[in-house]
């Protein structure tokens, strides 16, 4: 698999092109860009600008709403209700950050509950964004049921990604973006390719029973992170975005790879808060220096891996990204040119 | 150990007495001690009133001030400042609650955040009287460093616990309520006394490397679930809890044991939604028991262990204290009456 380094500007009208290729706003397909591009800088290929054609293959069938315009109801001036109204999932995303930032700015916190969405990408780039405003965020989605209830064996929750940011005025911000099982999936497939067996407590197999056989395991389930604990997590996530919001929830989400025609009616939540509120920005950044030296110079383990703060790979990648261009799958390329060109629509922005 | 069944009245003032023995004013130690019986009611005794002898030694050796005028400082209608000054953790709890409250009646959202803390007991109790008003919370603290940074050997960060409650309006809520180590160390502790190895992943010895040796484990440090997760859990918990609200972080934090003379400059933040803004409460209830049914109708691994949600354990403890009184350890009982009779202030409240 060849990769190539593409320049930012270059990626993001790439990827604006293809949206607009698959039914988007020109306007609207720029900011959902926007948050796929940054995955893609930070690292994460996997939400990145590879998941354009997905998402357009589920626009071609019926299952999302290319021109969907997202409605935002401030029900307080701490509270916003989103509908999504089957949008493509970063834009969604996106429309949710700004109300929140908008509120939070007005009163110093607001939470936007978020329905009718898609997959919304990773969090990582709304907490990144959110923090370069000077935002602290929590930000959370469910999802396709994919993790058993604690002692279950039957898939009825979503591992549900939860993210939470923190500000620097002057430096990196400090950004944790997890899922709530132990591994992906596709680290499961690796050992299985491979002959080997698992780590107990990466999945159980279709009778509940944890296992260390990867075909099992696949056939089964991911477990949580600290079992009833990252069960726990994975509950409340889908509480505070899919329940509270009005969303669908648990096995109410539909999936987009078994049912790519229905509407998903995920659900997110955005939290920010205005961390100009709560000090200057020199009090803020000398902490945030202070905090992550203490981390940073903890003995490691191993002298060759040195210790690193939440989002600081991620983060160093997008340094890298920057200078050096952002580094995407060839193949993931060529297939966003060839949405274009197939769409005739291969004029310069 | 025996056990005694208490009335919940009857504890909460003997609970009271003996806090305002410890120096409390009587309004105060009834606000306290409402949040370390609850916990004995939810079954959580190693965060209960046994906690009360410990508080008072601080206080004793002025690590503690009991008659601290906790301040609450409204920064913005969504955020408030909260500072302990030093006073009793759960009274700065409960005042923290209240701001958040206040603002989350308001505003829809609330976040305080608290500095000048000490241990404040469990979560659970916060999240349990927020969601009896119709709130959902986000409420977390950081901790006395027992956890060492993932691929460190020094601990750096608490065991810090993070809770999650949203309300049933005419049910029992659904309340997470965890740390951040996939063990306490009291587990650890009783294999050692058993003799019995320890699983791998529960803790690393002083070296950074993972062991199956209680007594390894004991020496060094608590391993966080699912690994870099936990540890990121764990750090952001501390950004959003200890560094935004202005009180100490990390190796700032005081230990209470080594150093009980010292004040701890604990910090909380308890974020308040109101879910009265969001929606009916019969359209709230609704789905509340829809989720929970999903969940609980899951085919068990184990068929004589149901799926439960997170919470209802210790509610169900909760209802059972209720009815037959409150579980507490002989022992804990003499001490708190015998803290009452030293003090000459056993009259009746």
């Amino acid at each position: 698999m060849t990769t190539s380094l593409v320049p930012e500007s270059q990626l993001l009208d790439l990827a604006t092109r293809a949206l607009v290729a698959g039914g988007m706003r020109r306007d609207d397909a720029a900011t959902a860009a926007r948050v796929l591009v940054l995955a893609d800088m930070f690292g994460v290929s996997t939400h990145g600008v590879s998941r354009i054609p997905q998402y357009l293959e589920r626009v071609r069938i019926g299952g999302i709403d290319p021109r969907a315009e997202v409605t935002v109801d401030h029900v307080a001036p701490g509270l916003a209700r989103v509908n999504g109204r089957n949008g493509i999932g970063p834009l969604v995303g996106m429309r949710a950050l700004a109300a929140a930032r908008e509120g939070a700015a007005a009163v110093g916190i607001c939470a936007a509950f978020v329905r009718g969405s898609n997959h919304f990408g990773a969090i990582m780039p709304y907490a990144f964004l959110a923090a370069q405003d000077g935002f602290a965020s929590i930000i959370a989605s469910n999802a396709t049921t994919t993790i058993a209830p604690w002692g279950g064996r039957d898939t009825r929750v979503g591992n549900n990604p939860l993210g939470i940011g923190v500000p620097h005025p002057s430096g990196d911000p400090i950004i944790l973006d997890i899922a709530m099982s132990v591994v992906a999936r596709a680290k499961i497939r690796r050992l299985l390719q491979k002959g080997e067996s698992m780590p107990l407590g990466w999945a159980a197999g279709p009778d509940g029973k944890p296992t260390t056989d990867p075909r099992a395991g696949l056939a089964g389930f991911l477990l949580p992170i600290g079992g009833h604990k990252g069960y726990g997590l994975a509950v409340m996530v889908d509480l505070l975005a899919g329940l509270l919001s009005g969303a669908a929830y648990l096995t109410h989400v539909q999936a987009w790879d078994k049912n790519p025609g229905a509407a998903q009616d995920l659900g997110h939540v955005f939290i920010l808060i205005d961390t100009g509120k709560l000090g200057a920005s020199s009090w803020l950044a000398e902490r945030m220096d202070d905090f992550r030296r203490i981390l940073a110079s903890t003995p490691p383990a191993d002298p060759a891996a040195p210790v690193m703060v939440p989002g600081e790979r991620e983060l160093n990648a997008y340094a890298r990204a920057q200078r050096e261009g952002v580094p995407v799958a060839t193949a993931d390329l060529r297939a966003l040119e060839s949405i274009v060109e197939r769409a005739g629509n291969a004029a310069p922005a």
